[in-house]
């Protein structure tokens, strides 16, 4: 099976970015994972990302802040679905993050997620590799049923709590 | 090939979203256009999305402006990759459109590109269906050394304009 | 009496939601509760949504946050009034909610009231039973009275500390 | 049948206006038009939603722009449901007038629509007035029909230029 | 000495406006407070401002969050100077007591402070009192070189701390 | 009587600032009329705002874009009201000249008014030469009168149209 | 004397970044002028950075629209003040290009100019070369007491249309 | 060597503004530090900016909150570069100082870096000084190389913690 490459900008992000490592491993979809900065280590991040295809990965999700660059930078080097996390910092309650990500130009895509969204992320890249993988595209259908249920099982709680 | 699947909420989002079609179309991977309402025909956009995997598509472009619900009511009913464009329309410049797009809760991912991107809606579809095509993978990288090229060619044109 | 339907998308909404509940009770309207989720419990959205007018409700209360679809996903498989409230989650301010809420295209309309404003949502849902219900009606207004009574109470408080 | 009111802060506002107008009369709903203002006009506007209840309206649509108090002034003076149509102006894109027109206090609910969406208002005052007149419920339903039946043409116009 | 009024929407808004009392105390200004809302009380709100200057008023400062109509509504029955404070609220930081304060509709000024701005709002009052009373502008005059000499004092801390 | 200083940042703003020259003149109120900007003339700024009051000013309205710093440079040096007039640029839609204008530290007030809103500015400052000067006022009240009947006759041209 | 290089992103940015080149030829700067993409052509950036010390540059200006990381990835790889100029594209009013140019992490500074500010650019890299040349710093003054001339004669020309 | 000025409009900024004291120390980078405010010393501030050239300075860094004039008001009084950080404060998320402080008219610019970026606006001033500083220029090279190895560093980590 292909890889998938999780990227943060600093190891700060680590908490936002955490949830898409174990959404990754409930789907036993074999994640690498990195820090490497656009600005601060520039040639591993371009090495990496330059890399990645013939090293066997089939997404790559990049997570930064602020001025995020990450996405776009490891977009500019291979032609991989690149997928961006906007991550929130201590100011503009992540608005810089997810413009920086999302507004590429033509040429160059980021498949942007919401903010701090890094399940979303993780099962965005699984959605990817399950388009030539039938047994992954059976799990993720499983978990979709999974959350039916798990909604449906609080719409029952509630419906216990204030319906009756 | 895998089909990409490119859907619009109005036929007023042509203009813009006729560019994901002649990209697509640029790199011969086939193409179903339609115009499919998250609100006024809910029914044809679920069932299109419930039956996407299995009539061979491998992504799915969903275009629509304002509170652009498209996407994520397609995202909601299939587990391929749902590519959302967010349109901008005559007020707020796309920002409605860009947050009701990229904004999806865990679960339901929805691969966000820029307001009016539909040459990159195209392009990371493709990408997607590189991941398991080395031809097309090929082809992108073709491109992109061809579009490095031209802005080479824009650079000595600048250079001699404004260098000598 | 109709009855008043309120959704949440989540059961982590229902702290803002409880709001919308104790008002219904304070009128004696019927309500019943509901956690529906647009994008993981799309038919039961769907099939809720469907029978409301027939199953003797007047007004849908849908609370939702982030990419907010759930108020337009109900108005899409109803011609009741849907009143929408946006939640303000951890990111955006809100901002993210109403705008998924309140700018629905032309021909399905959603009755949007202020971020985590779900009391208002509630009157907004007996006001409308009120139009053909007058002792509602009368109980709306008296409640007007009441409230200024409030304020001119807090006015005679501050008076006190202040101007004397 | 109840009336519904269309009252508009300035004349300036009839371009946007006159759609919510003319979609009363397709549903053959008598509509009211006035041109108050809350700032200018504060007896006139008062005394009309005091007076609307048992003047036979059943619901009030206000359209202003800027920092937009005309919804919210009549929602004072009335039980009745007041819908605002944010009216975008020459700044700031309608946002303005947006939050001045949904971020209502507790207690005194504003029925707010997308900013210049006057064919919504209209909508949502319809659906309001049907919830107890099943002729325009079944008008509305029809509507919807017709809505679905014109993006499905459309639909069949896109699918014939470019799947074929 | 003409008087201030000192008005909040609501007593929740007294911790940001009791600054403004004790301001106004401090120059010898003659203050009185209330609680009006413009949607809860308007006829009171009404009432106050139509009186305002044959009641010895000068100036009347408004404080309100959210849509804050205050101001404004005081404005609409007054020629007298009205200053709003927007108050900022749960959601939204402000931005909406500030747009809906300060993007007044030609005729009906508010003179619009900082959010939260209460300390500014009564020196405003105090500087428009001061255009007929050369004492109170001495006093503002004298109070702007205490403010230097405090900010020099601080500079000097500082310069001792950092520079030496 | 005392005058009114109108200060632009650039003779660019005319066009917007001309609303409030002509305001002041069909007042009677003596207006001077000057082009100074915070950055290139900021000495002959300050020497201005340093001599108002004693050179018989009673208000200083104001305006520019951008970063806007005028009026808050003016009320630096001086204790009379200064009223900003955010100016429209040709980007941000007026955001950045707004909050420039607006958000000013505790201590130095700018009365702000709506983006552009040139007209509100004069009327502010004839409010605030009002507070000592009874003509003034009952000016005011008439053209309030006079703008109410103007508003009325609208209401009688909408109401021939749309209510016969 | 050192050099400027101005870097465009696109040749679509020539029509703002042109003031640039034009202002510093007005100082006889020695200015190289290329348009260089972060994503299109990253080497070639990469490699202008990284030799621009030593091959005479003194400042790197960078503009860019959208997710504007030019200045970024020019600042990543070299330690010469690289000042950035976020170019305003058919969305966002140039928030989004802004956003992507100021809010660098810490380590790596961008010196970021008004949306397209091409002449504060220019004279900002001026400025940093008249830290260590006399001459040019007395060119700088200059130009700003002709700055200042020019307002005052903008006006006495003012001053003759409206205060005679 | 050059001095740097580090200028805050309040103590209150002093945490903020800290980091830009030790970078500069970190470096030899003689450093006076002052508070000034714009509005509340605008002699002094103007006085230190006409001098700060001759006093032997080379760049002037400024940092405030809200309408953040304080950069602006040392750029209108000298052409040394000027560099300004804008702070966040207690609302709207440091936007306001943000706007007040990039978008300078045309002449006079300001170097801004991010909201709070304090360590980069003393990495700036140093990259300015070492455009004329070899040696300078040596530490900041060693400097961006030891923060390469510190990411890698912590990219080691985290391979160990998730990779093995």
């Amino acid at each position: 099976m292909k890889k998938v490459a999780v990227i943060m900008g600093s190891d700060s992000d680590l908490p936002v970015v955490e949830k898409a490592i174990t959404t990754l491993r409930e789907y036993d979809v074999p994640a690498e994972v990195h820090v490497y900065s656009a600005h601060r280590t520039p040639e591993q991040a371009r090495e990496f990302a330059l890399q990645a295809r013939k090293n066997g990965f089939g997404a790559i999700i990049c997570a930064a802040g602020k001025a995020a660059h990450l996405a776009g930078a490891f977009a500019a080097n291979t032609t991989l679905p690149v997928i961006g996390i906007p991550v929130k910092s201590s100011t503009l309650d992540g608005m810089d993050a997810l413009l920086s990500t999302v507004q590429m130009p033509a040429g160059i895509p980021v498949a942007t997620v919401a903010i701090d969204g890094a399940a979303n992320a993780a099962l965005l890249a699984i959605e990817i590799l399950s388009v030539s993988d039938d047994a992954l595209a059976e799990r993720l259908q499983a978990a979709r049923a999974a959350a039916t249920e798990a909604v449906l099982a609080k719409d029952a709680a509630v419906v216990a709590k204030f319906n009756s």
